[in-house]
């Protein structure tokens, strides 16, 4: 293998797939980035167990052939290069020259044989969204998913495909997001559903190396892999097996809640924060928690600590219906109104005893939805 | 005591004084900041054993007096505010309400009695210099100062102060920073000297907080305690006892070097990197090490590790006298190249066991010197 790139080039694959650079020492060559150069074309690609990244950049191929080299020293060395070209050689001993400037650098690799090969998809369904209209998704959904890897159902986000309709749905059973979006559906047989439960963290990986266009975002579903593709972008990633809980006995009709307020957005986040302040540093969740009571047009914002004090925040909203009081988590609110762009939100309420939930005032494809916390 | 003030204006005094606020649980006191409302002034001070930091801002007083809150939670409270004007006042119970737009919150305060008062200064000596300049000077000598606490000289800065000329020094033992300034001495007596260690670690918190600019900082010197002031903000320090080493039996004479190489700053700083990287992650100090070798106006610089592989980097330079070939530790080298903003630098050796100094081109009064490290 000898090529010819850009510095620029060369730094925007290795930083596209470095996220899918295995740092477990348990198979060594999944540490590795797996150059493959043809027709003038460097196929980087980087794989752990759960999820592979590859990518395509344009070089001037002088001789095809493949390599692995050392992905986070090669990340860490390739952006630090001069601008300019760089020449890329496998050497006979197994690594690569890298020639620069007046300079050169020998860097020992793997042997390519051992790389992995990527598995086949058994394709079900086939379509795609804008690219910018993904990340918003995985935006406003990721926040409710769980982190906590002994209960990996909920790590997961729930990808439901029917028809032209895409739902993701993530919940952490403390709160759940939920987002429907048009699918343009390009499968064989326009029926196929399909309903899996993708890592949330692949999710978020997609849609950070995705670029914000509105170019699409192909997707490819299959019982046992599901791939991610753009011109120049391909990820794989395994799903998460098991049975998600159905999340639309949870979701209450929002038409039947007693109290609707319509509040800004950013001033409530805002005022949520400076009360979550007071309870920032306890460890324990149940501090953390705000009250929110609403009469006459103004939601009042509590919270109280023994040790630092309390704040009263009032807030000038449009209340319809019946004036009421809950207490939330206060990060569960913050993360939601972060999520949200529009300058406007409900809060659909049902009494305090009931999930709140959170939807923007422009926008109806998006439901989040928070459990109260009882008062003791 | 009850003021109005200007969130921004607020935020800038809680700021400055902020990392004199002690993080230690030994005297609670210290983890507060003492309000001081008077002359339509608002004067913030905090401290810990090290340190006092005092900044003084425009409010309109409605009634003076004083008050100490909680460090921490003020600071980030505050940022945390609506931006426009915020109303403070001391409540009956240790604490103060603090009111804007709808909202009130009340913080617990401590009992303003406790707060200890700043240590009385012996002066020997008064002057000043622009700011900017002092920013330059700590920035030079800072990175060659030592974190180990075990031994406090090293974590000093030599102070020295003599008619119209100051001189800055740090050491490691392994490096020496060494800067020289003009200093406008403004005491009584225009004889006195001042040689004192000052907490490294002061240098850089005063550097941090004083503006850019060429308006004068304000020192004044005492056999216990330093002072700096600038209009609005004033630091003590602690000093550091016992006898500093003698630095002027280290630094060899620039003209009785046998080498002199002229080189780009920059390009040798990228070119260390790269050399660097190649052993970043091996704890072992003695693996960060780079080889220089100088011929034919060539500065080769070499590196290796028997995991990663090797790098040869060849840089155009000029040189006079000698060629020859030296071992340093790339980190020490770095350190230097980043605190020289001008383009280009020497580097003096005297054979491959003498230290190396290096020097910017334009600028004679910074100088930096290594000691090498033997090839074994």
């Amino acid at each position: 293998m000898h090529f010819n790139c850009s510095k620029e080039d060369l730094v925007y694959g290795v930083q596209t797939v470095s996220r899918a650079v295995s740092n477990k020492n348990t198979k060594p060559i999944l540490s590795g980035i797996h150059l493959v150069a043809e027709n003038n074309a460097l196929k980087l690609t980087a794989t752990d167990s759960e999820i592979a990244i590859q990518c395509t950049i344009e070089v001037e191929v002088i001789e095809e052939g493949s390599s692995v080299v050392p992905g986070r020293y090669f990340i860490e060395m390739v952006k630090r290069l001069p601008s300019g070209i760089i020449n890329l050689k496998s050497s006979v001993r197994e690594g690569m020259i890298i020639k620069y400037e007046q300079s050169e650098q020998f860097i020992n690799g793997f042997s390519d044989e051992e790389f992995p090969s990527l598995p086949e998809i058994k394709n079900q369904i086939t379509g795609s969204m804008p690219q910018n209209q993904f990340k918003k998704m995985v935006k406003q959904t990721s926040i409710a998913a769980s982190n906590d890897e002994s209960r990996p159902l909920f790590t997961g986000t729930l990808v439901e495909i029917t028809g032209d309709k895409i739902i993701m749905v993530t919940t952490d059973s403390h709160r759940l997001a939920l987002k429907e979006e048009f699918w343009s559906n390009s499968s064989p047989v326009i029926e196929n559903k399909i309903s899996v439960i993708i890592p949330t963290k692949t999710m978020v990986e997609v849609s950070r190396i995705i670029p914000d266009e509105t170019e699409p975002l192909i997707m490819i579903g299959g019982s046992n892999q599901f791939l991610f593709k753009t011109s120049n972008i391909t990820v794989f990633t395994r799903l998460i097996e098991g049975q998600y809980p159905s999340y639309t006995q949870v979701v209450p009709d929002p038409s039947k809640c007693t109290s609707r307020i319509r509040v800004k957005t950013k001033k409530l986040l805002e005022a949520i924060e400076r009360a979550s302040l007071l309870v920032r540093d306890e460890l324990k969740e149940k501090y953390s928690l705000v009250k929110l009571s609403v009469d006459d047009n103004i939601l009042e914002i509590n919270s109280n600590s023994p040790e630092l004090g309390k704040i009263h925040e009032e807030l000038n909203v449009f209340l319809e219906g019946e004036p009421t009081e809950i207490i939330f988590n206060s990060h569960y609110l913050m993360d939601a109104l972060k999520s949200i762009d529009e300058e406007e939100i409900y809060i659909d309420l049902t009494g305090s005893l009931s999930p709140g939930i959170i939807r923007s005032v422009e926008n109806d494809k998006y439901i989040y939805l928070i459990l109260p916390v009882r008062n003791t």
